[in-house]
């Protein structure tokens, strides 16, 4: 029975959001971004309310016994407000993608046609414990012209409740439609299902969590999915790689921050190299707090390392481990990456240049280095700006999503009365 | 057990397209184009097999009581084989698209950083009767450096087979694995639901046919679908369009092809302009041999029309059958259209500046036209050569499919040693 209500109030929620949809689709671009400056304004006026909102959601989660990291991706801090703040600004800045025309070409009976950016229609987002999401995933949507149906995490659901208040305020008082940005008002699992299942009334659904959240949406949706999924990223050093170099993009993939999905996971090193490679990462890894998992190739060369299992190569620790293994050529490193990782971020250190470019073009994955750390996987250093999620689908948007990621484009042709012979 | 068995072989025939799929995105773009040109010769080497194997699809259709204009679509003709050859010899000649890399931009930390575009994996193409298809779409699935499954329709699997037979060997005698193109050895619905559930092996489902089609491969597949889906397309004439050019886009939409999902299916007329444009329609439209069906107030002035029913808005004819309706504005176009259209193609003919720029900004289809036949929506007629479908999904493509919506983009970055701050 409430199951039931849920039901048809999440699906009037999503009917509503496709009325605003249409809206904000033609909305002027300052009217937009107006929206955005005003939330920016109020997430400092409004802050005791919030911080407020957010400590009464620490308490609950606290008795539940939630474990310390988790209690600090759920705090709103003053400078958790002002990233966001800056995040706000930083989008309403940005150019106005919708109604740009790309590549108007002009065709032999005289027609005019080319393609024109639109926004996708209605997005439902499904996420976990940080707030700050509520408020970066509005911003882009809007900005793409988008009505955003959020369902956040259980832990959050007070600031949630608080943050999508406050950007619902700031629609209206920019005469944008309120609705355009609307939170699922219950938590449970079922919920999700009803999201999956509104096939017609939402244009894209985009889970953010754990594997078994991803496949559950990608098992269920009627529409299409992009999927912000694990990172099994691996770092492979080639034979005549310069060593210190290697050595530092390990340490910063692996322990610069260790929690996200573009941290390094595994390291494959050229038997040439290992010899001199692996003492020194392992000495740097030490330092670093990083416990390491080897082959037993790895092991003969490194014998305090413990032995890495089947299990180990598939495994996305998002802690302070790192798996090594010993391989006889690129082919093998190349046939191991595409065995074992997730399509998210994969790295080569080489100064063969025929290697580099083998490696750029055969690995499948949405971003490939050569020489640099997978921790530049992220839209603010790419240069794409604020992002809603690294997406390993390939269709659409494959890597960083940002505003762009969240539009698409229709053909528009302008003739003068012509026909088709 | 035969399910068993079939679910066995079509998931193995997925896996063997993955292995060549790999081996295909880093061959040459030469070989590429050698492979096509091949199967180009040798429709016309092998003609008398083919003609042969599709005499015999033919006359078991026939025995069936297939209908005249389904045989038609069957039917290898010599004009239908010249047509795939200079299909075959474009795609061999347009530019490859795979390994382009867009927009290299230096990041302020020294690393290079640009998308680059890549095939998508292994395609599954779903399609009824035309055999041209199984041509057509594999030439746009090589091109892109993709490997695809296909699972053409009961009447024409003899000549699928042959065709597909010839593309297997025009693939090997270029060095490329015949396995690229392969064809499921069943045509029943139960194929289908295997090519949906093979989540993980198929990296994008195209469905082409019947609406309960489409539905059913949107509602089972567990991978991206780009559905080629029906087209209720509108043509809107506004108060004061130049009434001759408004007939003879309504004609060209309506009749000169009937059963294509870009043909017109409905006029929506301002009130004030209805009185001079809906005789004149009439006229035209019996000269034509169309059928009309009209709102009350379109048979008040054309009183010889059939009443149209509610379910009339809703119909693709794909038929020489029209309706028409009487609107009091612009903004009741709009909403009809949003509420009746199918998102695929939709017209204005207007004089007004604005009311043309509104159209084409607000009606949310693949292709919006001013002043022209909704006819121009195929790939050909929009500057972009073949095409395996009209993509009615909003995301990675709306509209014509080609050769470049059959790739996606990786990041990749450059660096010398980068790492993240």
């Amino acid at each position: 029975m409430i199951g039931e209500i849920g039901h048809r109030s999440i699906a009037e929620m999503a009917q509503r959001a496709r009325e605003a949809a249409r809206r904000l689709a033609s909305a002027s671009p300052a009217a937009k971004a107006q929206a955005l400056r005003r939330a920016a304004a109020r997430l400092h006026g409004d802050w005791d309310a919030l911080e407020a909102a957010n400590r009464h959601d620490l308490e609950a989660a606290e008795a539940t016994g939630l474990s310390k990291a988790k209690l600090d991706r759920l705090r709103l801090t003053p400078r958790v407000r002002d990233d966001l703040v800056a995040g706000l600004l930083q989008v309403a800045d940005m150019p106005d993608p919708v109604g740009e025309v790309e590549g108007l070409t002009l065709r032999p009976n005289g027609l005019q046609v080319g393609r024109m950016r639109v926004p996708l229609g209605v997005i439902g987002f499904i996420y976990e414990s940080r707030p700050n999401a509520t408020v970066e995933a509005s911003a882009l949507a809007l900005k793409a012209g988008n009505a955003i149906v959020l369902r956040g995490g259980k832990e959050a659901f007070g600031s949630n409740q608080a943050l999508v208040r406050l950007l619902q305020e700031s629609l209206q008082q920019a005469g944008l439609p309120a609705e355009a940005v609307q939170l699922v008002p219950t938590t449970d699992r079922a919920a999700i299902l009803e999201l999956c299942h509104l096939g017609g009334l939402l244009d894209l659904l985009i889970p953010r969590g754990g594997k078994e959240l991803i496949e559950l949406v990608q098992r269920e949706a009627r529409m299409p999915v992009l999927a912000h999924a694990e990172g099994v990223n691996h770092l492979y050093v080639d034979d005549g790689a310069a060593v210190d170099k290697a050595v530092d993009i390990a340490v910063n993939g692996k322990a610069q921050r260790p929690s996200t999905c573009n941290a390094l996971e595994k390291v494959l090193v050229h038997a040439a190299a290992a010899p001199e490679f692996l003492p020194r990462l392992e000495a740097a890894m030490a330092q670093a707090g990083v416990e390491l998992r080897g082959c037993e190739r790895t092991r003969e060369l490194l014998p305090g390392v413990k032995a890495a299992g089947e299990e180990d190569w598939s495994a996305e620790y998002l802690d302070l481990i790192l798996a090594l293994k010993v391989v006889d050529s690129l082919e093998e490193a190349l046939a191991h990456i595409a065995r074992y990782g997730s399509r998210h971020t994969e790295a080569i250190c080489t100064n063969d240049h025929a290697h580099a470019m083998r490696f750029l073009r055969e690995v499948d994955a949405s971003l490939v280095l050569v020489n640099a750390s997978p921790r530049f996987n992220d839209g603010f250093q790419l240069g794409l700006g604020a992002e809603i999620g690294i997406s390993t689908s390939k269709l659409h948007a494959y890597g960083v999503m940002g505003v762009r990621e969240l539009t698409t484009t229709k053909w528009v042709a302008l003739g003068d009365g012509q026909v088709r012979e």
